[in-house]
């Protein structure tokens, strides 16, 4: 063993701090705040918070645990059921978790997740105690080579006070060269961030931190779990289709290229099924600025469509996995991977005017969407990046199935009961029934479109007959306010949204 | 005359286009899209607009009209009242043209007000035909120099097919040199904006057009109207006191320099008492980075308190702009006006890292913010830029009285009727009673905090009654949904949310 990671610790002087996991858990103590390596279940640490839930099932503690967005391997459900998870900071996926969210068991802080960092190093976090990274490989000059996800690993290691990194030798050392690390200047000499385009490298192949932080390190070999993709279905592809032929007109009337904006794309098999889409359509020479990498990415550049992505991590399926990492050093030079206060930077996001296409939970007649709350009141995972690139993207595209719960949850409502993205920041809805383009329209004129191209027939007659009778009491945007929720409160009450 | 504004039009070429205002207003056909100059009551065009409305009382014709922000002068009452204003975009605060949006007369597309001129430039919104913009004077090459706003003139200008300028002779000619006219290079070739702090001048000093694109030259000389400033009450006092107790702290605690981060604020009398009560605080050297430069401004300047403000427009009471133009040669090195788009410009925002103060209409318990809607239903004014700073701001303020209407309204609901701002957008709340800090808070953690810190004593009983039985139904942001919006629904039906 001892040898085998010899070439993934080339600073000689950090290869005594080799310890078990179990040695390495035992630094953390009760009340710490943890920050972890992980983002969309890559690249997170993996034999620590393991070895810290074993300790916790024989003395009780507690931590607050940041991450970059959600973890595989289950460990999010592993530490919320050994209770050691009291603060979870931004974003989660696990049900486990997410049901000890929803009984005020956890605290849950979601944020956007580019604002993490940027509230930690201002001191409006409380500070990391510890940050735990998985890498690839420790450099000649101490430099952390992350994996398959940045997320927020090199702030982590930066601020925190001491740093424990798990050398994951199952984790190609391909990888090495893939992450761009670039930390913003810190207040109050704060200057522009570099990046101009999707291709443009600003900072350093790996985490820059003095060497002595390195507190201990940790070797393991368990892989990233692999992501399950949904195959399209009729309904998903309906989906794509109509964006599609949508941003054909717009490359018609002169708005954008046929290679379009830079392509961002939430997770999910909405947003799967619609990069998937890209593969039949005219349209080339696409890039991608965007926080996950997923299947659909290195699809569409074996289908010769995508020349460029740049992500926070790639999460991928298992056969996805073998095809990408037999073949990494073709699509290397094609990829970069940055933290993702970059990645989901305003800044950024708006300089190089993305399409933004995040999926909604639920969206309203006039455009507001809820991405998060279920029944407005339980957390399904988090607002996730989508707040970020909404706000500042070119074109903000929100997509949903029409209904849920075989039709007897409309998607289409009266009034979203959670908001999350206001009708301000978003552009575009569509469903397997239609889009309806809402740029430059006034409520009134929304609703219509709303109702007539993207709720299911089984639901138009009933948002209409709501947005008429809402229309009698006037307002810039009519609602009924005794009613406006009263089809959520149906669907707590009964099961379904259905009239009794 | 023709002696008088000689000297305002240097660019001899131009000085056979001067026309009268009813010739200019002549040029304007019915459906067109009009891009006019004015910001929050400064700056607008003001003789052609009112040609334009006495033009309709003879010929309906009816227009799109764009602005920077809101118009003085009664212009948008006029305007609305003559039926020429079909679409109003994006923001105003006239009570005529109010009545009109919340009746659907007018279609009002309420947006960020950064927002505009970037989905005008992308071809999102219809093309402007004409642009009216108020100058102080064309310069020798054709430059057109704004007046006491910049709003989105510069880019009205130069995306119009047309442009007619309003020559106002009584705008001081000491406003040249005040402006910074730098507009972002468009797609694809995006880079940085260089503004690096509230004193970055980048661009010009004058809006930079071909001057065969000046179809017409309007000789005006109507000043801006004044603004009617409220003097801080006990109320306003109060709220201002509790904010600086709070930044004091974050001084103490090593948060931010005595200078604190550059400031923004909303107009109106609140957010004015809030600037005032930083005349006797500690802090000094206090830097703006805003919207709207108001008497405050200049008071706190007077004061030796603030060093610099950067803005899109000047907005005074009548007194306070005598003074300030009697003095304006001491106050110009410390001032520049902006085109909107990069004074509430995202990047620019959170690379400064501003203090955003704005002032809400209502907030819910969880800390979701309603600027817009009265009820939820009909429109104030306008969300404004209160979107591009709060998302963006290193810290986001939010203040309201803990009631209106002699105590029949809480400011502090279960659920906002409305939102603007989400949770995730809202770091401070802050009413007369005190101040709530929601960062780093868990939803049920916030509702704690606001409820005993910023809600009305008189109402705090009935919202922890709201919040304790939504509590025993659970979820991350417990809620009643059948009852979340019944104080509205209780206002409307009997003008007091003040149980039957």
């Amino acid at each position: 063993m001892a040898e085998d990671y010899h070439d993934r610790i080339r600073h000689k002087g950090l290869r005594d701090r080799v310890v078990s996991a179990d040695q390495a858990a035992g630094m953390i103590e009760d009340g710490m705040v943890l920050g972890m390596s992980g983002f969309t279940r890559a690249g997170e640490a993996k034999a620590v918070p393991l070895a810290l839930a074993e300790r916790a099932r024989r003395e009780p503690l507690k931590v607050t645990l940041m991450t970059g967005a959600s973890l595989g391997n289950d460990l999010d459900k592993t530490l919320a059921e050994a209770h050691v998870t009291a603060r979870r900071i931004p974003f989660m996926s696990d049900p486990s978790l997410r049901r000890a969210i929803n009984a005020g068991e956890v605290m849950y802080i979601d944020q956007h997740l580019s604002e993490t960092v940027e509230q930690l190093r201002t001191g409006q976090l409380p500070p990391v105690d510890l940050a735990i990274v998985e890498a690839v490989a420790i450099t000649e000059t101490g430099g952390i080579v992350p994996t398959t996800s940045v997320g927020n690993s090199a702030s982590f290691a930066i601020l925190a006070k001491k740093v424990i990194v798990e050398i994951n030798l199952n984790q190609s050392e391909q990888l090495e060269g893939l992450h761009d690390i670039y930390i913003p200047t810190y207040w109050p000499v704060r200057t522009p961030i570099p990046v101009v385009t999707p291709e443009s490298r600003v900072g350093f192949p790996f985490i820059s931190i003095p060497p002595e932080k390195i507190a201990a390190i940790v070797i393991s070999t368990k892989l990233d779990s692999s992501s399950t993709v949904t195959e399209p279905d009729a309904e998903t592809r309906s989906i794509a289709g109509h964006l599609t032929e949508f941003l054909k007109g717009e490359v018609a009337r002169g708005r954008m290229p046929s290679s379009l904006h830079p392509l961002q794309a939430g997770i999910g098999s909405i947003a799967n099924a619609v990069l998937h889409g890209f593969i039949d359509s005219p349209f080339h020479d696409l890039t991608m600025y965007s926080e996950v990498l997923q299947d659909s990415t290195f699809d569409l550049m074996d289908a010769g469509k995508m020349v460029f992505a740049s992500g926070s991590s790639i999460t991928l399926s298992e056969a996805k996995y073998r095809d990408v990492m037999e073949r990494f050093h073709d699509y290397k030079r094609k990829l970069v991977l940055r933290p993702q206060e970059i990645s989901n930077h305003p800044e950024v996001v708006r300089r190089l005017g993305l399409i933004a296409i995040n999926t909604a939970l639920e969206f309203d007649i006039y455009g507001n969407v809820n991405s998060t709350h279920v029944m407005g009141t339980n957390m399904m995972n988090g607002i996730g990046g989508s707040g970020d690139f909404a706000r500042n993207s070119y074109l903000s595209v929100f997509v949903s199935k029409s209904t849920a719960k075989a039709g007897g949850i409309s998607s289409v409502v009266p009034m979203v009961s959670h908001v999350d993205h206001t009708e301000h920041d978003v552009d575009i809805l569509v469903t397997e029934h239609g889009l309806a383009d809402l740029r430059g329209l006034a409520p009134r004129e929304r609703a219509k479109l709303v109702i007539a191209h993207c709720a299911s027939p089984d639901w138009r007659d009933q948002l209409q007959d709501y947005h008429d009778r809402a229309l009698l009491r006037g307002g810039h945007t009519p609602h009924l306010l005794e009613e406006a929720l009263s089809w959520h409160d149906r669907l707590r009450r009964t099961g379904t949204m259905k009239p009794e």
